[in-house]
């Protein structure tokens, strides 16, 4: 695993904490025209004015960040330069930046999780690497070199360490946002560009246990059609999704279900990817999600999920299309078991009724204990990735920063 | 008119050029909470560091800016604050800022002419100013009282009047752009955003009169789709196109033909409106263009040149779905005269070849002048509305910055 071939550079790091003072500019880096990213080149600048910690009771996701930052610089005629550990603060960019016009701009979102032994530990970064070059790919931005990434990543979490919470369910989240920097109006690729990764202390999704969410069938707006980017994690897919977001709550439902299609075909459910499990029209026990087909995002916990439950064999696990009017049918049929979304800030949301043509289609969760907020599959699932995360169930999808 | 109505407040605004020094903290506007964007409160602080201006022949479009900008920051409890004419300078942005990473961002393009008698000129501002409050509307993003801003754009004008390039096809180019600056990482509705107006002077589309361009026809890619947001002018729609216009140019061909479904329905043409010449199947002779059916935007200039040529009442007028389809058996039977694009940039950019699966169809343009790179529609267009837009003709749209 690279974690483990680049650990030399690590040590080595440690002697390239500065004493520069904030905003100090940054040497460019020694590579050259094209260079890529090289972690062991990494400078640190540490505040001198500490944050106090905030209560972990009193988190609220994505409203506290820590003190530091990671900020790597590219240019078109000089690849990428030397990363930057610096104090968190404002960017300061030209008002013609194309980040602010055209949203070139994409991010990735994981987390940080504090075992039992106190060691801070990342999950699968590397997909997480893999699609934000798949991301940038699509703009036009620069790729990066996921693994010195990590390393860089890795260096930031030992310096914010205090910043990571204790305890299950609590983490210091992630987010990697890669952004043009290229300051003219023309539409066209960027000249210039920055990485930085920002985090921030964040509490369980579901502090007292499970909470079931209502979803609104959107019959009007499409989240991604074939031939568009639903597949990357751009921020044009995102800002889009409010309006119709806000339409569903008005409605009194949580989130929005995205369908597409006259046969409304399953995509997401708000900002994750969607899980169904059933018994299928040929009477299969099946937990079914839709396929990688490029109108949906690749997300690292579907993927996650998937693996899980080939794993334990217990029931057909499939990628392929499912359409809401099939979902009703089983509904109405008595053979729709579980449905639930999937991703970083949640790892499962269970699904207690959803909204389609008028019908609400209630889901029954789990049977056995009607007051229960999740069903049993979904229970397990999240059960089973957190052991992970927290490093109680050994796994090589967990990377500890050692 | 707005514009002349709200004269009284211009004089007055006058006597608002501050000493202030650069950077000082705006006060905020005594309106309260949910205040709207009032030009009689306008404040401005001149540079004391006025740039040299670049000579006009090798102004590059969007690389030079002005010596100041407008800036108007709004907050949910507090509404719109006093308007800023201040020296143009970088943005000071917190990292989280939901600009960075979910694309909450709209922006307009617009041109300020000096005409003959050295008096400035906007086209049809109050277009601009109502498709962003459309665009805004898609993205929660505050609503701003066009007149209001149509006022403080004017004032902005009057201070940097030294920047609009003096001669026939030379502007300045407006570029009113709305961010979200609200710094916390949910996926939610900004709490607070900024409307800004940066200022580049800019020389003609075509130099050296008109260069007609070759199209490529994606069939790959999609630029929007029914349910998307193709209809407001946000930054969304924009950082995707990058890729298949690198591609376009990389098969030989200089702009992309954006179409939909199985048919191939026109949309737009690489960030214009797309407007066809023909003898159609009735054998009419027939100017259309793709309607507003929610997948394209809606231009200012598309709109003129509609009603321009419903004006002339010469040939039809259509706003109706085409697909490419029609469009090359139309070539084939010698029923094609012109293709053109629509944009505030070009005004109308000719197009003489398409790439249409695997076959590229050659447009006369202009049979009676082979050697010509405009339609005879076409250059009647692009000088009527030239004429309006420089004050040559009197007209309506065109409003006076006095």
């Amino acid at each position: 695993m690279p974690a483990m071939r680049r650990h030399y550079a690590l040590n080595g790091l440690r002697l390239l904490h500065s004493t520069a003072r904030p905003g100090a500019a940054a040497k460019p880096a020694p590579g050259g025209e094209h260079a890529g990213i090289r972690a062991a080149t990494l400078q640190t600048t540490l505040t001198d004015s500490p944050k106090p910690i905030v209560p972990k009771e009193k988190l609220v996701f994505g409203h506290t960040f820590s003190d530091h930052m990671l900020a790597i610089e590219w240019t078109a005629g000089g690849g990428w330069g030397r990363p930057q550990i610096k104090p968190y603060g404002p960017l300061q960019l030209d008002p013609s930046c194309s980040v602010f016009h055209y949203a070139f701009e994409c991010f990735e979102g994981l987390k940080a999780y504090r075992d039992a032994q106190g060691k801070l530990r990342l999950f699968r970064p590397d997909r997480n690497m893999a699609r934000l070059n798949n991301s940038a790919a699509r703009l036009h931005l620069p790729q990066v070199d996921g693994a010195e990434v990590i390393e860089c990543i890795k260096e930031l979490l030992r310096v914010d360490k205090r910043w990571v919470p204790e305890g299950q369910g609590y983490s210091l989240y992630l987010r990697p946002t890669l952004i043009s920097t290229e300051n003219t109006l023309g539409v066209h690729r960027a000249n210039s560009a920055m990485l930085y990764v920002i985090t921030s202390p964040c509490g369980p999704y579901f502090p007292t246990g499970f909470k079931a969410v209502s979803l609104y069938c959107d019959e009007t707006n499409v989240r991604a059609w074939p031939g568009g980017v639903g597949n990357r994690k751009l921020g044009a897919n995102y800002a889009p999704s409010i309006g119709p977001q806000a339409e569903a709550e008005s409605k009194g439902y949580q989130q929005v279900l995205w369908t597409i299609g006259e046969d409304h075909e399953l995509m997401e459910v708000g900002t994750m990817n969607l899980f169904v499990l059933w018994r299928n029209d040929a009477g299969e026990l099946e937990l079914v999600t839709p396929p990688l087909d490029g109108t949906i995002l690749p997300g690292v916990t579907r993927e996650s999920i998937l693996e899980l439950a080939r794993g334990w064999g217990e029931f057909a696990v499939s990628e392929r299309k499912v359409s809401m009017k099939q979902v009703a049918k089983a509904s109405n049929e008595g053979r729709l078991l579980e449905v639930f979304g999937a991703g970083t800030a949640c790892v499962v949301t269970p699904v207690h009724r959803i909204h389609f043509q008028g019908r609400d289609y209630d889901i029954p969760l789990d049977p056995a204990h009607p007051e229960s907020q999740a069903g049993p599959i979904a229970a397990r699932i999240y059960k089973t990735l957190l052991a992970i995360q927290y490093g109680d169930t050994p796994s090589k999808w967990s990377v500890v920063v050692d």
